[in-house]
């Protein structure tokens, strides 16, 4: 679970922002520090996130909104020598480290980022790699970046053809040159291009079974 | 090299946070079809990349955009058992299949995404992984996660303490426990519960230096 956390954050919109990508991700809870009257920005940049933004709570302080969590992240854009921000962790380093525990991820505000002091409160750092010439992501996008690296949700697995479906597919294709027909010589070299491409396409299932069908047509115009 | 295409976007601050993900991420290269007369909103949101703004070009249309690269990629948020749709891959999967490739990611509008047409365009589809109950990104965040994961800039490696640096600290530790004294029997669980914590931290040079200086302190004024 992943909670998140913005430290006065400056703008409304941003916040809305956020609220929308907690919930693509499949999380639910936004946490504000310090109180905070949103606005129609916050709303309208939400979309169909309003929830979020009508579930999410404020604190006084930082110390209560991360009361309860076993793992507190401090995110920064900046890491450097600096004990307070070192080491920094990328989202990948540290979705390894937090699977199935209770974690908030702190983020900032825009002009600054968390200071040394609010760094101090998190039992790790993370940092987004990003280019030295513009290190500096909006605030959103940062979030946007971190849930989705932390998200648990899968994409589909694609069904790969079975070894047998392509030996078989291979099959007849020789059969098609065969039939063709192909010069003889250069027939085992042509088979083995197309054993590569296929192979390397990571074809599925339907699709070999519409190239097979095309050469099933070809088969019978001939014969 | 990566560079980003956005087909027929309506907001003009979207284009300028798609600008300055580009930049955030180490690309440079935006094309817009069709043409646009970017206006400030843009530059506002571009932050610093408006030379990235600067220098986007504009397309009459989504062939002339994609000429001339080895893969396009078309981005959607509604895969689906379509054949225009299918078979759609996540950002991480894509992201093995485009090494060192010239590659365009395309991004439809911010409404509809883009159409059956225009992903028939494409090489491969790529849809981010994210919650049935709210798939659909904002356009600037989607881009902000393919670039993310696109991107080539790595995060620095942590120095972690070699295993002799380490072996040398358990047995200063061990030291410590004979001086303090502390019980016999207790002695053997104790170590080995300090070697599981520190090695399950991956813990720095630094770190360990810092906590050998603890034991140094301990150890002068004992004796």
């Amino acid at each position: 679970m992943v909670d998140v956390v913005l430290v006065n954050p400056k703008y409304d919109g941003n916040i809305g922002s956020v609220a929308r990508v907690i919930k693509n991700f499949g999380f639910y809870t936004l946490k504000l520090v310090s109180p905070y009257e949103l606005k129609r920005d916050a709303y309208a940049m939400a979309s169909h996130a309003s929830d979020v933004l009508d579930a999410c709570i404020t604190y006084e302080s930082l110390e209560e909104a991360i009361r309860n969590y076993e793992l507190i992240i401090g995110t920064t854009s900046k890491p450097s020598r600096w004990h307070a921000r070192m080491p920094s962790f990328s989202p990948k380093q540290i979705k390894d480290k937090i699977r199935s525990k209770k974690v908030s991820v702190l983020f900032g505000p825009e002009d600054k980022g968390l200071s040394n002091e609010e760094l101090e409160m998190c039992d790790m750092i993370m940092h987004i790699p990003t280019s030295q010439e513009y290190p500096v992501m909006n605030l959103s996008h940062a979030v946007a970046v971190v849930l989705y690296e932390l998200s648990d949700i899968g994409c589909d697995t694609i069904e790969q053809a079975s070894r047998e479906a392509k030996e078989l597919f291979y099959k007849r294709c020789e059969d098609l040159l065969d039939l063709i027909p192909y010069p003889e010589h250069r027939k085992h070299k042509t088979l083995l291009i197309l054993r590569r491409v296929i192979g390397r396409a990571g074809v599925t299932s339907e699709e070999l079974r519409n190239l097979q069908g095309i050469i099933s047509k070809i088969e019978l115009v001939i014969r």
